[in-house]
C-alpha cells in the first residue's frame, strides 16, 4: 500500500501527472485522451472556443480553483493546443489563445455538445446555445451537418445565441467571482 | 490545508467522487464531461465499442487496475451508457453492453479518433485503424462524411481492418495480462 500524504492543490498536481500516455500506442483516442481526458481541461477548451481568454474569466466559468486552472493551462500549452500572448506589459499579463491544434478540436466539442443536449438534459431544459448556420442563414441544430441546408458545420460559420438561462447563469457566475 | 491519507486505490475511488456535475448548468458539454470527463471512461468506452464486453479484457486493453476499470463501469452503468448482462449462471459472471446512451456517444469517439490521428501522431505512424465505408464500398477516411462518397458516417456502415502494428500492440496486451 502506498501512503500519500497531499493537501488538496497538491493531490491535484498529482491528478495531472498521472495522465501519463499509455507506453507506445498507435490508439489515437488513448493518444488524444492523454491531453484532452480530464473534463476541466476540456471546460477550459469550452471558454476559449467562447471567447474568454483571460485567467480570471477561465476560472470564474469553469468554477475550478487556480491551481486548477493553471494545470491545464499549463499542459495545454505544452501540449500545442494553446499559446500564451502578453496583452499588458507592467504588470506582464498573458491572454491565453487556440493554437490550430486547439482549433481543430472544435469537432470533438461539437459532437460532446451534441450527445450533451440529447443524452444528459431532462426535456424542456432547451439548448444551452442555438446556433445560426451563416452559410445558409438558417438554424444550424446540432450537427455534424446544418439541420437546415445539410452542409458540414464548421466553426467560423456558427453565430451563437446563448439560451437567456444560459446566459444568466454565466453572468452569476462572473458575478460570484468578482463579488 | 486538507490532509488526505490514501492507498493509490482509495486515491482512484477519490477521484471519482470528485467527478461533480457543476450546480445547476445548462451547458451539454460540462453534463457531457461530468460522465465521460475521464480518460479510463473513455477507453473502457473505446473497447466496448471495438467489441470487447468482458472485465478482463476491458483491463488488459486499457491497461487500468481492476479497481480502476469497476469504478469506471459502474459510474457508466449508473450514468446509462452500459448495462450489465449475465453470461454465466454459476458463478454468475456478467459482460458489459452498451446502451443506446452509450452508442450514441460513437460520433464523439469517431471525432476524438479523428483529432488524435491528425494532431497526437507523428509523420508516418500510421492509422490505427482503417474503415472501409460498406455503403459505397470504399476507403471511409475520418469522418464525419465518408471521403470516398461524401455520406455521413455511421457507425453500422463502417468496417474496421486493424493497422498490423496495432494488432499486434493489442495482442501483446491480451498475452501480458494473461501471462
Amino acid at each position: 500500500m502506498n501512503i500519500i500524504v497531499t493537501s488538496s492543490y497538491e493531490k491535484e498536481s498529482l491528478e495531472m501527472t498521472d495522465i501519463h500516455t499509455p507506453a507506445e500506442t498507435l490508439c489515437p483516442v488513448a493518444r488524444a485522451e492523454a491531453t484532452v481526458g480530464d473534463r476541466w481541461t476540456v471546460l477550459v477548451l469550452r471558454e476559449l472556443f467562447m471567447g474568454n481568454h483571460r485567467f480570471d474569466e477561465l476560472q470564474a466559468q469553469t468554477e475550478a480553483t487556480p491551481q486548477m486552472v493553471a494545470a491545464r493551462l499549463k499542459k495545454l500549452e505544452a501540449d500545442g493546443l494553446v499559446e500564451r500572448r502578453p496583452y499588458n506589459q507592467r504588470p506582464l499579463r498573458h491572454e491565453y489563445h487556440l493554437t490550430p491544434k486547439g482549433n481543430a478540436f472544435y469537432p470533438v466539442m461539437l459532437a460532446l455538445r451534441a450527445w450533451g443536449e440529447c443524452w444528459c438534459k431532462e426535456p424542456g431544459e432547451g439548448l444551452a446555445v442555438h446556433y445560426t448556420h451563416a452559410l445558409c442563414g438558417q438554424p444550424a441544430g446540432l450537427g455534424p451537418l446544418c439541420e437546415s441546408c445539410g452542409q458540414p458545420l464548421v466553426r467560423d460559420e456558427l453565430r451563437a445565441e446563448l439560451n437567456p438561462a444560459y446566459a444568466r447563469e454565466r453572468e452569476d457566475r462572473h458575478n460570484r467571482f468578482k463579488g
